[in-house]
């Protein structure tokens, strides 16, 4: 059985696995207060253009997002996302189990807009009871987004200039960043989002990483105290360097971006495929995930060597499913997986 | 600088970081469904003789406290913990963002009786007002506490009688479990443990690995959809397998067992020279912590050298502290340690 | 000016005032445990035909939705409702401030249908990741719902099975259940409703309280510790019986239902009028709301005289609004309102 | 059965009856934002000489305190208060429900010290993991306590100076206010305790109202969507009215302090009687909460006649009990009261 499913089916880059080793007796301070995380946070801050910032690292995307929103918001506030977004839909809650409400968005891409944004700002306020609504007090994006779609350097700088007119914080969850950056179509760098993000996270887990997210804080106000909110949310590693040392591994020359392009490459020679064989998709993605809708024969058929997911029933005889690859698909897998569909 | 001022200070143990390795690039399903937590989960169950218990595999103890004790109480219910409780003290609120209230009780080495459980339980109800009160609803306990001081199987048994006759879950929180286990005076086995507990952690951050702690469901009521809490409190990790790979190897031809009976065993040793030295201890700890009262001027001349944590000041010129010893502390360190108090 | 804009203009219905100024200098106990609300309780059961239901007197419809659901759901679920509830419009996110996510459900006049929460049921236990998602929990409607619409009885016997099949309580909110019972094709009884519903509350601040509502808990795996729910909510209000007095002169003599009745009657008498104006309805309602569809031009003319709430924009030049009666309405305010509606 | 174990036996002053039943049939807008609470609020403004304050109408007493602290905490922060402190012992953990801690600081009398809220805030941010730990992030305290203590002048300066030194908003709660500002050692005023609490609130419940709390925000950081977090805790009452018509019939001519006066001159009529029998008293109190210790068997002859309440077992043969006078007590109830007691 070939995987591609998801894009964390294996464990770490082999230079993650060799640094842990070598540095496994050394004896730090623990809780991110070591010399690795202190050089894993100087050089993201370096990359990004952005000396001013705060770097912690967290273990994962659900924490992220939950300890990120809740450490912005007041109590009587909520979070404008797509309705398709990962906190909407994928983490059990989380939000909400932290007191706030997910302002959905209808959203056909993953992505929303500047003017989305705007629309719903105005619209509360200018309702005479918005007492009695949630108030608007930040806004989610994901880029890549869930649906592998990423957004310009225009648009987002649309989404932050009306997020910065009404003192809207704007957060991007990064899960698949590499992913998004080496795409053909991309045109933003971590500098740019830097820029333009009042906070966002440099994705570990699904790029390279055993897991580990690196969350970047830019704008000042909402540095304060973070710390209090990863132990409160149960993000504290007692062996902080160990989250250290991966994101040091990765950053390090341009690992991150090498290995989401070998990732993004075997992603575009897929789509090429599925194309070919004249197959739609659900959605035009340019990033590691693929979403062709298929006949149901064809997936039938595949479903003994690969090991994709379902995404939803598109007709009676087709349906749509994902296609990931990774910093760790292997070339040949692909090239079989391709052969196999030119076949069936 | 040789550091005893935790037992979190080196990376895992080799086995980890090989068996880790050898399995890197092999595809398996994520979020805990693969086959090695499957293993693990199996092993841990037959060690505890407890066929019918959930295993899971949370990152890390805040995580895992706040997760198990989140998911048995209802709203208006709170925890009866020792005072000095980690949940109470050292977890920044964890329990209380959930929602509930820590109900401390006096205890002055970190353990708390039956019959303070019976109190507090008789106390609630017999108040004509127990309705504007938060009720009890389960009961935490530490093993060993944060103090070194461990629960003898008469102790527990206590508890445990107490706890069932008034439906309160109990729940023991492991952290440091192995160092419990092998101290000298233990006579509690795992398999008790699983017998007197509802539900129970074995630590694994502070004994060998990475980072992980594998939670023991063992009451049927409490094992209902908890895989959603751990999801929503942000402890689902992707690449769940690392978690599972780890406990494997730690519970494997009792490794858990055997690197913590060498901490113990350094601690003991480390005990002995404090007190031949004369210091008094603030706790009388059998485990892999140790609270000697030392005079200032002692801890002056030593603080160049070695890492130790400050506990409290106990006088004008005597401070005690914490040296801790783990899995990961050479023989040559300890030695080298005692060298130095004699010669103080 | 007369006020149409909301069905809480007025104080309360005279026989309240006048109980509550009788009974002011007798000296009672506390919280809700005096014979006054003893006495409606075991009215409240016997017109209910609920003889083992608890009863709970809560001073508003929010405090009641939150306590009330938050009291049944576990941390990881949500409460499933029309998107147009009240829970998840118009109370500012009480519920996720209580933790859990409202489960939306399209509708177009303010009902959910017993085939969506089958599907809503389905979608979630067939999802593979369903641990990753809100499991849903409970089921809320409003009777009247927000648009002044009502359930027939046929439709609540079918989502009163599909709730049973599933154990999700079905909770439903009646602060204007009172305008509901009395509309002309309703076919519902307060005995049906405590017979297919596990709780619902008998609202009384828009029923000719000063304010409280009264929950009626019928399913008795639900009614435990309930007391501890309303004091943490802030709901415990110390002069209890001022609630029970206000519920015993409701609910004695039909005087709920007679009070309703005049509300009703006027709306029908003034829905005629809109009508033979040939004005379209936003929603086709048979109760005391009314949601006519009119010309900027004559709303204009209408807003010196009468106050209405503006519903929503239908089109450059027409507004949809609401009128409301009232217990307290004057037969002349509305032959003023329908006489200026001719004149236009 | 006279009572006097609580001081919300009665229903209301019958200035309060008289002018909802003088008002009941008015139309007014809802939530607060008609012209009697307008009203109100300027008349509390004036008397405490804070123009600049915001007036919000409450409920009830754990309402205001769960509103007033969740809206002043992050997250990640607590509210000190005396361990006697109402939100600590008698709210059902409605601060906890709502995310926070609170840190209990010792107290013999109910009352809190400048000092020690100087000692809790070095102690947490001198130690090295604060992070680990809930940050003081506010000051409770009551006044008059719960034990019918009440603060000086110069105490609660104290208290005040050192909270702005460290930014930590003072809360008030001020349940039985009237029956402190009338005491015979009180130096304080309402202007006094304007200029020196961030927030507090004027309690009705228990001070002539049918029910209501008047919360006072006097620092302009504290104000701010206030009224959002009164609907989203369940505590915006549809027709405010009710609890801005209340305030205005207590505040006007000086009637809160006329009636507090009353039930003080009787309550210290008591305590003589109490003193000269030769008893006891659990807490010196100046207010309407009377503590006397008292032999059970004198108890058991009281209490066919008279209500109190059980305040704790003193030792074999005694109990601390309390009495209550208020606003509604009757002058010839006392003087029963003290001739029973002077004959046991």
């Amino acid at each position: 059985m070939i995987r591609f499913e998801c894009d964390y089916s294996e464990g770490a880059h082999p230079k993650i696995i060799r640094i842990l080793s070598e540095t496994n007796f050394e004896q730090t301070s623990g809780y991110g207060t070591d010399e690795y995380c202190e050089k894993a946070r100087r050089l993201i801050k370096e990359i990004c253009g952005a000396p001013g910032a705060h770097v912690h690292f967290l273990v994962g995307g659900t924490q992220a997002n939950r300890t990120v929103i809740s450490s912005i918001l007041r109590p009587h506030q909520g979070v404008l996302s797509a309705c398709t977004g990962h906190i909407n839909i994928h983490e059990t809650g989380a939000i909400e189990a932290a007191g706030h409400k997910v302002l959905p968005l209808p959203s056909p891409d993953g992505k929303i807009t500047a003017e989305q944004i705007e629309n719903a700002y105005q619209e509360h306020w200018s309702d005479e009871t918005h007492e009695h609504m949630v108030q608007p007090g930040m806004v989610y994006i994901s880029n890549p987004t869930e649906n592998g779609t990423i957004y310009t350097k225009s648009e987002l700088s649309s989404l932050s200039e009306v997020c910065k007119k009404y003192e809207l914080p704007l957060y991007m969850d990064g899960a698949r960043l590499g992913y998004g950056l080496v795409a053909d179509n991309n045109d933003l760098t971590l500098e740019d989002i830097a820029r333009l993000c009042d906070v966002f996270y440099i994705g570990g887990t699904k790029v390279g990483a055993l897991f580990g997210e690196a969350v970047v804080i830019v704008n000042p106000a909402l540095q304060k105290d973070f710390r209090y909110f990863i132990k409160q949310n149960g993000g504290m590693l007692a062996k902080g360097r160990i989250l250290g040392l991966q994101f040091l591994a990765l950053m390090e020359d341009n690992l991150y971006l090498d290995i989401s392009r070998h990732a993004v490459r075997l992603a575009m020679k897929l789509k090429a495929a599925l194309s070919d064989k004249g197959y739609g998709f659900l959605y035009e993605s340019c990033t590691n995930q693929q979403f062709p809708i298929m006949p149901d024969a064809h997936l039938d058929a595949l479903s003994g060597k690969y090991a994709y997911s379902i995404w939803e029933k598109t007709d009676d005889l087709h349906t749509a499913v994902r296609f990931c690859t990774s910093w760790a698909t292997r070339e040949e897998a692909v090239v079989k997986l391709i052969s196999d569909i030119k076949g069936l």
